[in-house]
């Protein structure tokens, strides 16, 4: 069955073994991979790297890359190359345990990146050199085009800025994926750049293949390995509350002529309180919706399938083994309605501005006057990476951010004095939402949105606490636009540090 | 000579006096005043409508209104509304001493947006019913059309979406202004929106006249009064020095293939070290520049009239008298050179990203892991506010942030552990300049970055401390990604609060 999906003769005569392409990666190089949200990464060559690195180590040899992805991977790439030490530098978002600890432990590079930023980023020179791509494909055409697998990602610009090019053909991947790609090729450096020319979620803007200069390819590895599908686990009732508080909120937009019937392109980011909206969405009142976000999880899949979302555009599937089921048994359907793109278009702040997208994104930690931290524990520890939230919050329609009110059993409070690590600012966070309810930033001062945080969305145990600070920072603070008392502004965070309650 | 500037008739019937004007503002209401860095503001009712909020309070009648700019005004408006409390709320940028003290006493709200949100805000409803618009211009045409004044700012969107209009017909603005302006009327609300078809800095997509419906004005008031033009300071020895390094970065990176050799269109930031690069560029070796930027001044005129700078493209002059004398004389010329844009298109994240722009900002202060306070001093208290710097930072292909290393005389440095607020987070600042040196952090990890910023970027005298904290906070900080001590951190900030040395 694999062989049938290599339809080029001299690509197909680059096939080898996992183990034989990984001894063409050498020690040092930049090796940037395809992957987004545990879909369409590599499943053999960073596997077999490991173990070649793992052997390297044991003669006492250190073997080290650096690894560019889309976004997150999963525990055979990410994972297997952080528990070896293989990782010198990793970009531009991760979210593997492994990789993490590495990272927090001072033992591997990390740098969290916009996912816009990320492609132009390495086109402009500003990232060093990049070495070799390892992408995985779902097949091969007689003339070398590529169809792309289940995420975009990158792998556009790996492919064409990579000096050398492993190709992994996954069988696993359904071969009617085919068509469902857009990778737009009129991208250019500046001062060449000319608009995109894409103004809804559904138009396609380029061709359903990737390029692949076939001199490049210095191996074709042949896979049948699953993506790392997440168990879906039913909304809980804080993120039903959050999906309801958020209808709500939508159903009053329309109604004040702020939004139209059927509202503007949802983004929505991954997790069980994003799946939670969909739900909501799903059951709702609004019809004809539309996507444009990164990653299409179960939630929209089922609002596709309801025919509630008319169009779903993005650049990667993140999906449990049901949704998969569903997908698959159904894709020539889907194929009309959703379109997977590379991320520098997903997460275009062009295109997300003038689509006018409804952004929505989970938080670590949200402060009274509305920052918020999406990816540092107590301001030093990464969680994952800002990933594209950054692109959607700050050129969305509306930027909603939402978060459980507590963590860790009520232990912690997720609406804090000041957060300990800023990713979006004040300026980009219109709307908060935690179960206990929405408190809608729009035109309101620091003073006026700290009333509001606290109202609103502070769980109540937390509230009097939260009043407090702001009272005395109000009547004591170096000034009255944020008053803050920065000597004690960290003392919630201090208190959690010492493993007593906030 | 005023009455020449007024060409139709049934505008030129509704001439009153400032005072006559000012009495059709009521109480409560929102105002949308003309007005960007001090130039092109209403000159004589704001002032009027001060002086009856003064004798309204004298007679125990609270008189406040909502006050909506461009950017920053001038003394005559912002000054003399906040002297007499009449204002409620104010946005989206000010920078009057007046104003400054009302908001950080807590007497006046503040919403501090970016540049490029304000007018589709308006537009989505976001910040409620604009009622009257206040604007300047230099001219009226037969057919009602207006002909702009010194900036443009916000009024396309004040003149449409206001309820009622007044017009300040400034006889003192050159009406030879005509023709410089371009109006781009092709913004729509999502899901409408098409792309802006502004490939280079100096295309004209739009027309050179403001219009506005003759129905909705109901005062035109005339004056003859300058605009706030600041004197020029020649550059000092740190402005030098930090421009000195940002040119020697530009050249690094045209050498290194990563920037064309007229580089790409240049911002530029309001200030003294801003107009010191601009003087720098005006010396070096680039020719035929362009620059893509909010604001005018003295620096980017004179490099048009040596010829190193060919087009600019602004939304606001901010200029010296001297500047002003230099282009009134010559303004057929400089009119080829300059075009001057609502600041939507000026600050368009689509258009900056488009054109690759290089940014170049200032900040109060910027921490060792390359996060910008902008707006805030010790947290607290605003200074003017974020303007359009996040627009620029954030999707430049380069994004500059520049500051003396320390301030008040060396009491304070200008790099610290933690900024004490946060506008441009790590993600958007790639070049950190001090009069010490530059820290160019692409590519580089937060830990990477903060040995760059205190070995390049922080003054000697700081050093030590910087590193001492920074190795503390590797060894005993709760994560060592962006290692952190919250239990100290702001002890800078706070041995400044004490009125000692940082």
């Amino acid at each position: 069955m694999s062989e049938s999906r290599i339809h080029c003769a001299a690509l197909g005569a680059k096939i080898m073994s996992a183990d034989e392409a990984a001894a063409l990666i050498p020690s040092g190089v930049n090796v940037g991979m395809s992957g987004f949200t545990g879909s369409g990464y590599p499943k053999a060559v960073p596997a077999a790297l490991a173990r070649r690195i793992e052997a390297e180590n044991a003669r006492g040899q250190r073997f080290r890359i650096g690894v560019w992805t889309g976004a997150s991977t999963a525990p055979e790439l990410d994972g297997a190359l952080a528990k070896v030490d293989g990782i010198e530098m990793r970009l531009p978002y991760q979210s593997d345990p492994v990789c993490r600890e590495r990272i927090n432990a001072g033992e591997m590079e990390y740098i969290d990146i916009h996912l816009s930023h990320v492609a132009q980023f390495v086109w402009f020179g500003f990232l060093g050199k990049l070495d070799v791509a390892v992408v995985e494909v779902a097949g091969i055409l007689p003339d070398g085009r590529l169809i792309p697998s289940s995420s975009v990602g990158n792998n556009k610009t790996w492919l064409e800025q990579a000096d050398k090019v492993i190709l992994e053909v996954n069988s696993w991947q359904n071969s009617r994926l085919e068509g469902m790609h857009d990778i737009y090729y009129g991208t250019q450096l500046p001062p060449h750049r000319k608009p995109i020319p894409l103004v809804g979620a559904a138009d396609r803007i380029g061709e359903p293949y990737l390029r692949c200069d076939p001199g490049k390819v210095i191996a074709v590895v042949e896979t049948h390995s699953p993506d790392r599908n997440s168990a879906f686990s039913a909304p809980d009732e804080n993120s039903r509350r959050i999906a309801g508080h958020i209808l709500e909120f939508l159903q009053h937009e329309v109604k004040k002529g702020r939004l139209p019937a059927d509202l503007l392109p949802l983004q929505s980011g991954v997790g069980n309180i994003a799946n939670a909206v969909m739900a909501g969405l799903n059951e709702g009142p609004f019809e004809n919706l539309t996507a444009y976000t990164e990653v299409l999880q179960d939630g929209m899949l089922e609002m596709i399938k309801s025919g509630k979302l008319a169009h779903a555009s993005a650049t990667a599937f993140s999906l449990s083994n049901e949704a998969l089921a569903e997908l698959n048994a159904d894709l020539d359907r889907y194929r009309e309605r959703i379109v997977l793109r590379p991320q520098e278009i997903s997460n275009h702040p062009e295109v997300i501005r003038r689509l006018g997208v409804i952004a929505m994104n989970g938080l670590i930690e949200a402060d009274i006057y509305g920052n918020v931290n999406s990816t540092h524990v107590m301001g030093s520890k990464i969680m994952n990476g800002i990933g594209g939230s950054g692109d959607f919050a700050r050129n969305a329609y509306l930027s909603i951010f939402m978060t459980p009110s507590q963590a860790k059993g009520g232990a912690i409070s997720c609406i804090v004095p000041m957060v300990s690590h800023v990713d979006h600012t004040e300026h980009d966070v219109q709307v908060l939402v935690t179960e206990q309810g929405l408190a809608d930033l729009r035109g309101l001062s620091p003073r006026q949105r700290a009333k509001v945080v606290i109202d609103n969305c502070a769980h109540p145990d937390f509230r009097p606490a939260l009043r407090d600070y702001h009272e005395r920072a109000l009547a004591h603070g170096p000034g009255r636009h944020t008053p803050h008392l920065l000597g004690e502004v960290f003392d919630w965070h201090l208190r959690a540090l010492r493993g007593e309650r906030m």
